[in-house]
C-alpha cells in the first residue's frame, strides 16, 4: 500500500516536472512553430492510421503528401500500415481539411493547424500547401517507447514569419542531376521552404537545353544539362511540395559558356571564349552595345520562360568588373553616345532593356544587389548578396526596400563559405533595421546559396545539409526564436531524420573515407573527421585555380564538413574546465584525449596510399598533442621541454593541410596555455 | 658489399616466388579476361595522363566512357589529372584504337585488346564497345604504393563466352527511378553485362507512359511510371555503354495492372480488377478470345515498340494458371470452335498471333519459357526460368534449343532467393549438355534477374550486388574459371570499387540501422547483420501476403544481406577446427565468440523502439550461446546442463525472427556436439 502511494506520488512530482519542461526542450521541431499546446493526449501509430481528405484537391497535393507522409511513417516506424493511401470515409483517424488550392506566389498562404488528439488527428489549412506544411510538422511528432510509436498530444497553430524562403542550388559550376534536385526539394519541403532557386548558367556551363540555340548545350555544357521535360518535370515536382521555382540566367557577365557556344555575342572581338574550367570572376562578358545581344536574349527567354511558371525570373547580374567593355572601342563609343557615364551605367542600360523583354514574358526582374543603381526601374527585385563580409555595415537588402524596392537577402546564409550554423543561425535578415509597413512588405525573405565550385552531386548535401534547416528556421519562426543550443539539440534530430528523404550526407561520407582508404577505413579516419572542418570562407581553392571542374571532390577534406561534432564537445569543456577546474569537464577531457592518442595507432593499419601519407602528419601530430597534454594533466606536471615540444606540434596543426583545418587546435592551447601556468617544473 | 649482394639476391628469389603468383591471385579483375599476360612495366598514374582515341566515334560512346574513365579515375586516386577530356594528339598516354561503330545486337563484336607499358597504354578493338569493355578492365588494374598510384603491366586479349549477358530488373513491383536504373547500368557495364531487361509490367503496375491509353499510367501505376522521354533517355544511356534495352510487358496473365485500367479486356465478367498490392500469381488474364485484346495490344505496341530499339520483345507469358479462362464460357466455346485442348494451346494461340504483330513491328517475340509448346514458332525466342528447382533436370534451355529456338537462360540467377554468390557461379548455363554447333549458337547467353517484391530503390542494389558480378564473370569468362575461393577474393575488391559508379549497397546499410534505431546504431546492429541474412526462397513473405507492395522496406532482414560476411569466415573456421584441431581456428573462434559475447552489452545501450525490442532475443540467445561455448571451450568441460541449456538456445535461434536467419547456428550446434563429444563432465 505504501509502495502504491509512492508511486502515485512519484508519478504526480514526475508529471509536474515534466510539465516544467519547456516544449522547445521536448518537441523537435524545426522551424519552431508560432504557437505550441500541449495536452495530455498521446495518438498511438498502428496498422489502422488512415487519413482522410476533405477539400477540392485539384491540383493532387495534399493526396500526393499524403501517401510519402504514409510511406515515410511505416519506414520510420516499421509499421504496416493497411491503408497505404487516403481513404474517402468521414471516419479516417487523420483528418484533413483545407479551403482552396494555392497559387504559387508570394502572396500564397501557408498557414495551418494541427491537433493530436488521443484518437484523432486535425489538420486545417487555408490551402492545400498549408496542409503539406502540417503533415511534415506531425512527422517531427513521432515518438516511441520499447512498446509502441506514437504522436505527441501538441495544438499548433502555425503560419511564417517571411513570404520568401528559398535555397539556391547552383547546378552550373557542377552539375547536379535531377534526382540530386529532387532529393533536395524534399529536404526543403520538409523544413518548410519554398522557393527553389536554380542557378543554371555560369561561366562553367549552360546547363538548359535549347532548341532554338542548340550550341548552348552541344559545346557549353560538356554534356551535362536538363532536357526541357526534365525542367518542366522537376518544377511540377517543386509544385506539389509548395515549392516555387525560380531560374537564373547569368547575363551579361558570368557568361563564358553563352561566349564559348556563341562568340560572336562576345565584348571582345579575336578572344578565344572557352567553358572556364577554374572559379572566380572572368572576363568573358556579353556585349550590351549590339542589338543581336538583346535579339539572342529575347528569343532565349521567350523559349525558356515558359518552362518556369513562377512570376521572378533571375538574370544574376553581378559581378561584371568590365574589363572587356573598357578595351572595346565601339562599346566606349557606344557608352558615349547614350551618355553612360560609366560600365554601371552601362550595365544599368542593359538591365532596362532587359527588364523590357521580361516584362513582355509577365516576368519580373530579379538580379544580384549589383543592379541596385539609381535609374534600376522600380519593378526589379533585389538580391541582396553583400553585408558586413563585403564591408557595408549593413546588407543592401535594407537599402533596398528602402528605395522601393522588393527584396530578398542571402547575405549571411552563403552556406558554401563552410562556416558553422550558428554562424548562419544569428543573422536576422532585418536585424535592429526599422522600416515601415510598406518597406517591411518589401522585404519579402531571405535564401540561402549553395554555390557549387568545391561540390559534387556526391557532396552537394553535406554542405547543404543540416545547416540549411536552421536556416529555414530563421526565415519562418517568430525573431525571437534564438536560442543556439537549443536550436542544436533539435538539428540533431532533424539532420538524422533527412535521411529517411533520401540525403546522402551522412551516408556519403563514409564511402569518401572507404575510398582514400581502399576500403580499410577502421574508424580512425572518421575520428579525425569529427575534429577537422573544410577550409572556409573561399581559403579552399584559393584563387580559383587549385580546383577544376573535373579535379577529384573525394578527398579528406570532402568527408569533413562545417560544425565537426567531436570539436564542438572538446572545445565547450576546455573552455568550461580552464574557467570552473570542474572534474566533471576534466573527465570527458581526459576521455577525448584518450582517443586521439590511440586513434593514430589505427591511423597506422590503414593501407597506406598517397592520400592516406598526406594525412599521417595530422594523424601524428594530434595524437602527439594529447599524449603531451594528457601527461601533464594526469601528473599535474610539465617540463620546458614538453611545452616547447607542444608549441612546435601546435603550430604545425594549425597549418592547413589537405584542404582541412584541425579545429580543436585552439583548445590544445588553451590547455598547454593553463599546464604551462599551472604544471610548469620550475 | 655483402649487404648489396644480399639485396640482390633477396630481390631475385622474391621475383621468382612472385612470378610463381597466378595472375588470378594478383589482379582484381572480374570478369577474368581470356587470356593475361604480365609483363613487368609499371605506368605511373599523374597529372600527365592523357586520352587520345582513333577511330569515329560517331556516337560518342567511346569519348563519354574516356570522360567517365577519367573521372573515375581522378575520384578514386585523387591525382589532379590536368586534361579532363581526351586530346588530339598521338602522343596521348593512352591510345585507344578501334575499327567500327557497333550495331547493339547479338552479332556485336565485344572482343579488345590491352596493353600495358611503362609509358604507354594501347587498347585496341573492332568496335567501339570493344573499347568500352577494355577501359573497365584498366580500372580495374589500378594499385598503389605509399607514394603514387599505378596500372599493373600486363597484356590482355579478351572476349565473351555468350553474346546475352543480361540483367532482369522488375520496375513493376516496386518502382524503379530513373537514377536507380542509371546506375545499375553503370555497375552492369563495369562487369561486361550487355542487355538490360526491363521487366515494366505487372500485376502490381503498369510502370510506361502511354498517350494512347492514358489510363495505364493513370489508374494502374499510382504515379510512379516512366514517361517515354525517361524512356528514350535510358535507352540511349544504355546505347552508350553499349548495353542493349529488352523490354518487358506481361501478357496475358499477370495482367491484373492493365485491367484496372481496362477492364473491358478481361476475362472475368463483373470482376473488380485492381491494382494488386500483395504478391504472387493472379487470375486476372486477358481475354484471348476477344479481336479488342489484339487490337489493344498492336495499338499500344505500336506505340511503345519505338522506343525500345533493340530486336528483341519480351512478352512475359509465365504463370497464366487459366482460372478466369475456365470459368468464362465464351473463352470455352472459343477454345472448342479453335480446337484449343488446353488453355495451354489457348496461349500458344494469343502469342502467335502476338508474333505477327511484333513480327510487323519488326520485333522478335520473347517469353518465359511456358510458351514453348510444339506449335510455338521457332523465330521465338525462349526464356528459361524453370530448372532444378522447379523439379526438372535440366533447365528448358538446352530443351528449347535442341528444339529449335533461341534460349536465354535465367534458371540458377534468381538472385531475389537471396542465396549464397556460391550457388550462382556454380551454375553453368550449358554445363554437361552435348549440342550442335547450332545448337549452341542458338544459346545465346543467360540473365540474372532482380524481381522486387520486397526491395525498394533504397535496398535494389544490396539484392543485386555483388553477387551479379561474380555471374557476369559466369556470363563472360571461360568455362574452366571455376575456383570459387579465388572468385570471392576479386569480388570483395569489386564490390566495394561498386561504390565509386553509385551503387548504395554499403552506404544505405547504415542508413537502414540507424533508422531502427533511432540514429543510436553504435555497432552492435552492424555485427548482427554481419551473421544474419534475410529469409530465402521465398520464404520471406510467405504466400505473398505478410507484406503489400507499401509496406515498410526498412527493416533489420532490409540491411542484412546473402553471404552474411563473418558467418561465412566463422563457419569455415569451426568446420576446420572440428576436423584438425588447429589452434589457429580456434583462436579466431575465441575471438568471433567474445565478439558476439560483449556485442549484447552495446545492443542493449540502443533506444529501444518496437523494432529493436524485437531483435531483443536473437542478440541476447547469441550472446548466451556464444558465451557456453566459450567457457566450454577455454575449460575444456561442458555439464549436461549446460548442454541442454545450449541446445534450448540454439534450438530458439534456428527459428527466423524477424524475417532473418541466424547463418552461423549449424556452428554453433557442431562446437556444442564438439564439446559434448570431448569435454563432457560425467
Amino acid at each position: 500500500m505504501k509502495k502504491i502511494v509512492l508511486i502515485i506520488l512519484m508519478s504526480v512530482i514526475h508529471q509536474s516536472i515534466s510539465s516544467q519542461i519547456k516544449p522547445s526542450e521536448k518537441y523537435n521541431l524545426m522551424p519552431w512553430p508560432q504557437h505550441i499546446l500541449e495536452n495530455k493526449s498521446v495518438f498511438k501509430i498502428d496498422k489502422s492510421l488512415t487519413i482522410g481528405i476533405f477539400g477540392e484537391d485539384t491540383e493532387k497535393r495534399v493526396e500526393k503528401a499524403s501517401i510519402k507522409f504514409l510511406r515515410r511513417l511505416a519506414n520510420r516506424t516499421g509499421v504496416f500500415i493497411d491503408k497505404g493511401f487516403p481513404i474517402k470515409e468521414k471516419k479516417a483517424s487523420i483528418i484533413i481539411n483545407f479551403d482552396t488550392v494555392s497559387v504559387l506566389n508570394i502572396n500564397n498562404n501557408e498557414s495551418y493547424s494541427l491537433d493530436i488528439q488521443k484518437d484523432k488527428i486535425l489538420i486545417n489549412a487555408k490551402t492545400d500547401v498549408g496542409v503539406l506544411r502540417g503533415l511534415e510538422t506531425l512527422l517531427q511528432l513521432v515518438n516511441f517507447n520499447k512498446n509502441e510509436y506514437y504522436f505527441e498530444g501538441v495544438s499548433i497553430k502555425d503560419s511564417p514569419r517571411f513570404v520568401w524562403r528559398g535555397l539556391m542550388i547552383d547546378a552550373a559550376r557542377h552539375f547536379q542531376p535531377v534526382a540530386v534536385i529532387k532529393r533536395n526539394l524534399d529536404a526543403m519541403a520538409s523544413v518548410k521552404l519554398n522557393v527553389f532557386h536554380w542557378h543554371l548558367t555560369d561561366d562553367q556551363g549552360f546547363r538548359v537545353e535549347s532548341k532554338v540555340f542548340p550550341k548552348l548545350q552541344e559545346i557549353a555544357a560538356d554534356g551535362l544539362f536538363y532536357t526541357q521535360e526534365q525542367i518542366k518535370d522537376v518544377v511540377k515536382y517543386a509544385s506539389n511540395l509548395g515549392i516555387r521555382v525560380v531560374p537564373e540566367f547569368d547575363v551579361p557577365g558570368h557568361a563564358s559558356a553563352i561566349l564559348a557556344a556563341y562568340p560572336a555575342l562576345g565584348s571582345k572581338d579575336n578572344y578565344k571564349y572557352n567553358v572556364e574550367r577554374y572559379s572566380g570572376v572572368f572576363d568573358p562578358t556579353l556585349n550590351p552595345s549590339k542589338e543581336v545581344t538583346y535579339l539572342f536574349l529575347e528569343t532565349l527567354f521567350r523559349e525558356i520562360a515558359p518552362l518556369f511558371p513562377d512570376e521572378y525570373f533571375h538574370i544574376g547580374g553581378d559581378e561584371n568588373e568590365g574589363k572587356h567593355w573598357d578595351s572595346n572601342k565601339e562599346i566606349q563609343d557606344f557608352k558615349k553616345k547614350n551618355n553612360l557615364k560609366s560600365n554601371h551605367d552601362l550595365q544599368t542600360y542593359f538591365n532596362i532593356k532587359l527588364e523590357k523583354v521580361l516584362n513582355k514574358l509577365g516576368k519580373k526582374l530579379m538580379g544580384w544587389d549589383e543592379i541596385l543603381t539609381p535609374s534600376t526601374p522600380k519593378t526589379s527585385v533585389i538580391h541582396s548578396w553583400r553585408g558586413k563580409h563585403e564591408g557595408l555595415e549593413q546588407s543592401t537588402l535594407i537599402e533596398a526596400a528602402k528605395k522601393g524596392y522588393q527584396a530578398v537577402l542571402s547575405a549571411g546564409y552563403y552556406i558554401d563559405r563552410m562556416l558553422s550554423v550558428d554562424q548562419h543561425y544569428s543573422v536576422d535578415p532585418i536585424g535592429n533595421a526599422i522600416l515601415t509597413k510598406e518597406e517591411r512588405k518589401r522585404v519579402l525573405g531571405a535564401e540561402a546559396t549553395m554555390w557549387s565550385e568545391l561540390v559534387t552531386p556526391l557532396t552537394i548535401d553535406s554542405r547543404i545539409w543540416p545547416r540549411t534547416a536552421a536556416i529555414a528556421e530563421r526565415f519562418w519562426s517568430s525573431k525571437k526564436v534564438i536560442d543556439i543550443k537549443n536550436m542544436r539539440k533539435r538539428l540533431k534530430v532533424i539532420n538524422f531524420q533527412l535521411e529517411e528523404i533520401g540525403i546522402t550526407h551522412l551516408r556519403n561520407k563514409n564511402v569518401i573515407l572507404r575510398n582514400i582508404s581502399n576500403n580499410t577505413e577502421n574508424g580512425s579516419l572518421e575520428t579525425l573527421t569529427k575534429i577537422c572542418e573544410p577550409l572556409k570562407v573561399y581559403s579552399r581553392n584559393k584563387g580559383g585555380t587549385e580546383y577544376k571542374t573535373f579535379s577529384p571532390f573525394t578527398l579528406f577534406a570532402d568527408a569533413c564538413s562545417a560544425d565537426a561534432e567531436d570539436a564542438l564537445v572538446f572545445n565547450n569543456l576546455v573552455v568550461s574546465y580552464v574557467k570552473n577546474r570542474d572534474a566533471k569537464s576534466l573527465n570527458k577531457i581526459i576521455i577525448h584525449l584518450n582517443i586521439w592518442i590511440k586513434n593514430h595507432n589505427d591511423f597506422k593499419q590503414l593501407d597506406h596510399n598517397p592520400i592516406i601519407e598526406s594525412l599521417t602528419a595530422l594523424s601524428k601530430n594530434t595524437s602527439e598533442v594529447s599524449k603531451l597534454l594528457l601527461d601533464a594533466i594526469l601528473n599535474k606536471k610539465i617540463s620546458n621541454k614538453n611545452i616547447s615540444k607542444g608549441e612546435k606540434l601546435i603550430e604545425k596543426l594549425k597549418t592547413p593541410t589537405e584542404d582541412v583545418e584541425v579545429v580543436i587546435v585552439e583548445s590544445f592551447n588553451k590547455l598547454l596555455y593553463f599546464c604551462k601556468k599551472n604544471y610548469l617544473k620550475r
